[in-house]
Order: C-alpha cells, then structure tokens, then sequence
C-alpha cells in the first residue's frame, strides 16, 4: 500500500523517526528506567514496539487504556496515573493494576472496587492532582489499613517539562523532586515514579519516568533541546488552490489537538487558518488540488485521540496500519 | 438510568433545551428552509430529531457522513458541502448526494466517480473553498458537459457567522450574498445554499441555510444575540479537592475542542488549567470529590467528534443514549 492510497486526514507515523525515538530512548532510561505513558498515543501495537524496546511497565490515563493495554497482552505492570472513582471497573482487569490516589474518597473508591495496588500522588507544584505534601504518609497509612499495598509515590512536574531554558528546567525539576523524596521518605515503597518527555534527562532521582511523547513528538516538544524527532504528520489532501495564494487542505479541528495553537507544515507551508475540516495555508511553492502534503500536530495526545488509525510509513510506502484502540474512558 | 450512572467524562444533551432548540429553528427556517449540517453533531439519531422537526435534507462535511447518513435512511437529499477527490467512495452511497466543487480537479472527480449532482461553490469572502465569482459559470458549463446536474451555488460566510454586532453581521451577509446572487444569476439551478446558525436569520436571500450547531449550542455562539440554548455539557466528576482552593475534574483536552479557548462551568465554577484528562477549576462552593460538575465546550463540532455516545437527559434522568456514528473520514 502507497501513502497515495490512504484515506485523508490520515496520522502517518514516520516508521525511522518512530525507532530512533524508542532506541534514544531506552539508552537513556533503559527497561523499567521508563514507564511510557500510553495516553501519547493509545495503541496497544506502539506500546509493543516500546515493550521489545525494554520497558515492561505502562502508565495510563484513564481505565479504558488500562483495560486495552490488559486485554492486548500487555498487562503486566499497569500504572492508571490519574484519580479515579468507579474502581470496580478497574478491579475487574486481568492485570497487575496500580492506581493513583491522593485522598480518603480515592483510597476508599481503590479499596471497595478490588484494586491490590496504590501509588500515593504527591502535588508537586502543578495545580493538577496529588495531596499535600504533609498528607502522603497518613494517606499511606489509610491505604495500608485498608489493605492495600503501596508501592511508592508519584508526582508530575507538569509545569516544568516544557520549559525551554534548561537551566530553569534543571533547576525547577530538583525543587519539586526535593518534594517527592521527602514524601516518599515518609511512605516508603519501591517506586517514585515522575517525569515527563520534557524532563526524563532532566530528573534523574525518579525511579521511573512517565514519558510518552517522545515516541511521536509534536511541535512544542521540538522547541526543547532533546534529541527525538518529529515522528507523526497528519497526512492531508490539498482540496482548493485560491489564485490569491492560498490553498486549502483537508485536515482540521477534528484532527489535530489545537490546545497548543495551530499546527506547523513541512515543506515551509504557513497554516493561516483552521477549520472543522480545512486548513487554510500558504503554500511556500505553488501546490495543485490532489497534492499531499503534511501538517504537524502542535501537541500530539489530543491529536491521536480523533482517530481510529495510525499507518506506519516510510518514504512512499504504508508498511502496517494499527488501530487506536485506547481512545474513550 | 441516572446521571450518577454514567462513565464520565459523558456528552449530556438537555432533553427540553434541545426540544427547544430544534422546535424553534424549523418555526424560523421550516422544512427545506433548514438543510441541517450533522458536522455539529455527528449523530443519525439526533439528524432523526431534525427530520421529524421538518427538514428531510442534510449538510455532510465528510464522506463517512454521507455514508452513514445513507445508511441510517437518512439519505432523501444530501449534500457534502465540502469539496473531495475520492468521490469514488461517494459514487458508491446509495442516496441522492450532491457535492461542491469548485475546480476542474473536483469537477472531474465527481465525474469520474459517478457522483450525479453539484453544487458550484463560490468563494463570498472566507478565506477557505470556493472557486472566484466570476469562474463560477465556466465551472458550471464545464460540468455540464461532463453530464452532472449542476442544482446552484453555494457559499459560506464564515467570517461573518460569530460576529458579535448584529448590524455588522446583517451588513456583511447582505455583502457576500450580493456576490452568491450574482454567481446563482449566471449558474441557474434551484439552490442557494449558504449561512451557518450566526446567520440563520440575516441571511434571508439563500433558498436554504446550512445551520448546525443551533441545536447543541457552545459558549462562543452564546455570545450572539439568538434564541438558542446552551444544551450540550461534558459531565464530569471531581476526582481531587485541594485545600488550597481549587478542584480537579476528569474532563480535558480529549474531551473537548479547544480551538476557541478554554471551556465555561456550570454553577459559576471557573476553569484555570485544562490538561489531557483533567480541568482544574476554581470552586464558586466548595465541592468534594465524587461530585458531577457540567463543563460548557467553546465549540460544540471538535468536541462531540471526540466522544462515542451522547445521552439524552432530563434533570437527574438519562432518557436515552445515542451513538455518535458519523466519526471518522
């Protein structure tokens, strides 16, 4: 199958770019060093390439992704990394299944629904979940009586992992680890688990590191200096060339992630405007209706999460297609 | 079902609101008046609702559209206002489907891929689709001798939709449709097709009006002064409470569009930080984890395409669940 063939707006995986980024990576953090976090990318035959790549460990966002990464076989160390209350879904996976929880009503919601394992999520600065600091060893407490086993702490430096200054980066990642050991000094456990594509060289006193978008990259991550590269395009159809010179492609906000602002194009294409499911751009070299060209997401989870597919490619060719299997709660 | 029974995030649709809103488009725009476009709403159950409130035409953006509104028996008179290469696929649905061109590459297509009916789409001042004014009736004559039935012009004046100033927007309407007339003058054919929920009542000259979003509502159409209810909410529930005065909810960026801006809440909540799976708000009352909280999209389209169900509700009440099964491409 050629790119020709596919159907428009399709994610298109460069299937180079994809083994760099896994191969970097895994030198870096090697086996369980990482804990890719699925929600990047939300398919169960991707987190197989980074399993091979070494790390048996998963960390998740929501119970649907837990439960596809258990039903696809890969369910052997599952980290749901957010706060959740029907645990009794969550209880009913066949798999190693560790939850975050970060107050009474969470540890009581893991307890009644028959999960084994907890993390305490620790807020580290990012006004996002997690308790207070002071609060992680009596909630580990509760959690043990309530039977549970708690592995560790986590926390996520969420405000820092895109900071371009890597001095402030640095600096910004020791505070908040500083935090998160001292909770962990407290709770005990064997994990502290962290961190994000931003910081995973960044944080280096985490047990784990929770990066996911470094597998695919977007284009506020390639603002950083970090060495993976640009492996997802949305591969789009131009529809229209105006003679005022602009054309039009058939890609959109409904499938592209636009919290992060418009997406970039290759080929030196400037996007003017985005639609439900039109770009409007400007071409840097005349382009004709029918041409393909590639629009690069500016923040890649929201942007897979539109679709059903992802086609690995290289060059012209379309090597495999996956299914995103992991999308909705 | 109740509401507490839901997995959320959920799409909830208010039952009355959108009773109300449905009831009060066709009493403005009766019958083929109104050609609803199910891009707001993706949703054959809901496009069923607007056919027994009188409109048996519908506006499609996509190919998958078109399909599965054949498909569900909803394919009396489709039009995909949108222009396409791959008309093959479109050749093959078994409805009356009618496409916009407006190039001699999509003419073609449409020709080629046994598509029967066209639209001439012309260019009225939004910088997207549409061929030049003054090529629209060379492109209909070009179609003409390719055998297809050429049923008018459309336009959109997208710029002109979400302006705030009534005048303003009346004047601007007036402008494009000045130059849709004069196209429809030289082209022939029974349709106008043209206008969006902004300008269902200033735009009084096209035959029919491609409205969508009057019938869900998002906050940036709230802004205008017309007659339509906010019915669409993204139910949520709080998973974490910080004593430092906000609260998180598990809604975010995969369960809402972002392109116009942050969402609104519900019970005067406001929202500080939308993340992948989680918003953190500022409390109007306190909350406690556990509860459902309604979280207002910008834009209705991007969002409702990341959800698989909408549910009907009244009050505490889910009256029925509907798919959204026109995703996709």
């Amino acid at each position: 199958m050629k790119l020709a063939d596919l159907t428009t707006p399709a994610l298109v995986v460069d299937a180079q770019a994809l083994d760099q980024n896994l191969k970097l990576m895994s030198q870096a953090l090697p086996g369980p060093r990482l804990r890719p976090h699925v929600k990047a990318h939300k398919c169960t035959a991707l987190a197989r390439r980074q399993l091979e790549a070494g790390h048996r460990g998963f960390t998740c966002a929501t119970i649907r992704e837990v439960a596809g990464m258990a039903a696809a076989g890969l369910g052997e160390d599952l980290l749901l990394a957010n706060e959740v209350l029907d645990c009794s879904r969550l209880g009913r996976v066949e798999a190693r299944v560790t939850v975050a929880v970060d107050s009474e009503a969470t540890i009581d919601a893991a307890a009644r629904g028959g999960v084994k394992e907890v993390l305490i999520d620790v807020n580290i600065g990012l006004p996002r979940c997690g308790c207070q600091p002071q609060l992680a060893a009596p909630l580990a407490e509760l959690a043990r009586k309530k039977g549970l086993v708690v592995r560790g702490v986590m926390g996520y430096e969420g405000h820092v992992v895109g900071l371009e200054d890597r001095a402030l980066r640095q600096e910004l990642t020791e505070e908040c680890m500083d935090i998160l050991m001292a909770a962990h000094e407290e709770v005990g456990g064997e994990l502290i688990s962290a961190g994000g594509t931003g910081t995973y060289d960044t944080n280096t006193r985490a047990t784990e590191i929770q990066a996911g978008s470094y597998a695919l990259m977007d284009t506020t991550y390639a603002k950083l200096d970090i060495p993976f590269q640009q492996a997802l395009a949305v591969l789009s159809t131009v529809i229209s060339v105006n003679p005022n010179g602009y054309a039009v492609c058939n890609s959109g906000l409904k499938s592209l992630g636009m919290d992060h602002g418009n997406p970039g194009m290759d080929d030196g294409h400037s996007v003017f405007l985005v639609a439900d499911e039109h770009i409007t751009f400007g071409p840097a070299a005349p382009v004709v209706v029918g041409d393909l060209v590639r629009v690069r997401p500016a923040h890649v989870d929201p942007t897979v999460a539109y679709h059903e597919r992802i086609h690995l490619v290289s060059g012209d060719d379309v090597l495999e297609t996956w299914a995103v299997d992991l999308r909705g709660w």
